[in-house]
């Protein structure tokens, strides 16, 4: 018998990730990569965790022009290290499951449809999901495909937190604050939970840094409030995006500057936040790096803005037990997480430097009231699991590639 | 000789209110009123300090259909109330002052095309100021004219607070986060420094609830941050005006619902908050009183908004030694800041019911780490302040009415 695997697949603008699990027992990951710029020179990047080498490879850009042309090449080079394998689930990290779904699902015709409708809600990142879904179908017609969604975790939200100031009728048709990342928070969350228990059952703040950012109020594992809104544009600056900003900004570009909204909408998502601040780059390390007065400004803006929001979510939890990081920036930034943390002596934050610098479990002084805390994040394996639980629980056929769409003679 | 008087105009969409001062020594108000339902069925409404009756009467429309018809009936009440008054300076309150006023200014031709040219950054209130100043002085052409400025108080804020995550030619051409209620925050921060000078010098948050409502973070008595951004849509929500909302909703509106532009900002500015969340009042006292479901849903996020801001601007401010209430609802609602106050202990606020029920001057306890204050506000005493020092310093004529501009024969 050959090992049965899942492949999680996140599809962005121009973009594929993909993590391969073996899922015989509790999932085990093989291997993880990503197919980058896709549609322009796209560029296949993969590690395993056996002893096959790391890939890095230019692909042939007239056969990678979409999502199925990159999961071609992702399946190719899953066929030539792992000739046995069968892939039995397919797992997705799907932007936007609005108010339906709030835990993974099968993706049905009917699911498809629902995500399909979804697409106004997240037109920038859920026309991806759903086309890397359709590639996966086709790749693979008799896996079993799950949908896991970025809004699921924060369902728990108390109405208070989920609305905003309009009428009604808006709240009725999903007009919410959906916040995202919640993959992220799920399993940050739950690993707190394990290395932690008595903080994760407290009041915690959870700070996803990456190149899309936002945070998170948990109490006792739930989602409370968060910082992104109705769509991954409000919050945190980001990258490119320029996070929180008055509404009546919007209507000045649009009707005394008479911008195309299009224009405008470009400009808030793709050209703001750490870019458009610094004019330098939306990457943290390069403004790191730079030492610009410009760079330093952006800096000082994404923490002032970070930190503020520890207050803000502070006082949605009626106080903080933990303050943890995570994501790339979360992550590996002592420079960031030192930043945020100054001046939040009052809310009983004391760093520890030197546990800062070596980017610690535990990065407080023993004697700080509140734990800040690093924990790397993994929203692959959030999905593997869940698509691995709902494959166990039906009864969906584990089956080889078919035949009929071996990819091996793509050319990649 | 007769009395020196400065006359304060403070000019809404609809409504035009007034007060009105002897300026001989220390400003001393003798009469305070509005005309309201301008170019509807127009009403005045007036009080006198003095032995005089107050003054209730509903206008002819045909000759009080714009603000130099209110301001007629205004000066109509005034020569007959103080027939030996002379108007020497009337002090407006303009909404916005752009980047370049920082301080109460004498309306020249200049500073008139200015006020215009800024229109666009406030096009819901500002044209109303404009054209209450073309009103007075086409009524009081030898009297001082001095603008004073609701963003003027917050020019001291740090870039950081200042700006928004855009390319910095935004900032640069005015995109900037310019605050609002600033003639309130500079009453209030200056009340508290004579009333609780040790708490003024150090971290406190001014929340001005009135029917537009924002908060302040003041450290030392200079503005640091506030919840209102570019226009006065941003923050807390109002009465009638969303407040904090993802610009994603907007692009959602116009982009797939395809309404019109101004279709929203009706929307957003005029539906919304409470309003639009109860679908029964903008008014609290109504709310308050009603008890319905969507009355105090609506109130649970009010509350759990301002409640935020505080955690956000203690963050700002590294901490928080005072919360002061002002305005309509912050000087009048112990339920409002009982609500807000709830599950605030954490950052060192314990309420006392009895003093809050009395909206005593201290409504915490006195072992209370923070001290929480109700200050009622009053922007007429700043503006006729500003402008009788401005009139003082100049040398403008101490004139009496000029006689072809007597209103008495005015049809009211």
């Amino acid at each position: 018998m050959t090992t049965p695997l899942a492949l999680v697949l996140n599809a962005g603008s121009s973009s594929l990730k993909f993590a391969l699990y073996d899922i015989a027992a509790a999932p085990v990951e093989r291997a993880r990569g990503i197919v980058e710029r896709i549609g322009g020179a796209p560029r296949l990047k993969a590690a395993f965790r056996a002893d096959l080498p790391s890939v890095a490879r230019d692909l042939a850009s007239e056969a990678v022009h979409d999502h199925a042309g990159a999961l071609g090449a992702v399946l190719f080079l899953i066929e030539a290290s792992f000739p046995d394998a069968r892939i039995v689930t397919v797992g997705h990290r799907v932007v936007h499951g609005g108010t339906t779904y709030a835990a993974p699902i099968v993706v049905t015709p009917e699911v498809l449809a629902e995500l399909t409708r979804l697409i106004p809600f997240a037109p920038i990142h859920q026309p991806h999901n759903v086309s890397g879904i359709e590639a996966a179908q086709a790749a693979f017609p008799d896996a079993l495909q799950v949908a896991c969604f970025d809004t699921a975790f924060h369902r728990t939200q108390p109405w208070v937190n989920d609305t905003y100031a309009l009428p009604p009728d808006y709240y009725a048709r999903g007009v919410r604050r959906y916040g995202f990342h919640g993959l992220s928070y799920e399993y940050v969350s739950g690993e707190l939970a394990r290395i932690a228990p008595e903080r994760a059952a407290g009041r915690v703040v959870i700070a996803h840094l990456g190149n899309g950012a936002s945070m998170c109020a948990v109490e006792g594992g739930r989602s409370i409030s968060s910082t992104m809104g109705f769509t991954p544009l409000d919050g945190l600056p980001m990258g490119t995006r320029c996070g929180q900003i008055d509404p009546g900004v919007i209507f000045y570009m649009l009707a005394e500057e008479e911008r195309p909204i299009d224009d405008v909408q470009t400009l808030l998502y793709t050209e703001s936040g750490l870019l458009g601040l610094s004019g330098l780059s939306n990457d943290m390390r390069t403004l790191e790096a730079s030492g610009t007065a410009e760079a330093d400004a952006a800096i000082a803006y994404y923490t002032a803005r970070i930190r503020e929001q520890v207050g803000r979510l502070a006082a949605t939890l009626g106080g903080l037990d933990a303050l943890v990081f995570t994501a790339g920036i979360g992550e590996n930034s002592p420079r960031i997480r030192a930043e945020v943390c100054e001046r939040l002596g009052w809310i009983g934050i004391e760093l520890d430097p030197e546990r800062n610098a070596a980017s610690a479990e535990v990065i407080t002084t023993s004697a700080s009231p509140v734990e800040v805390r690093v924990v790397p994040t993994d929203e692959e394996i959030v999905i593997v699991r869940a698509a691995k639980s709902l494959w166990e629980a039906g009864d969906a056929a584990c089956r080889p590639f078919p035949p009929d769409r071996r990819l091996s003679d793509t050319k990649v």
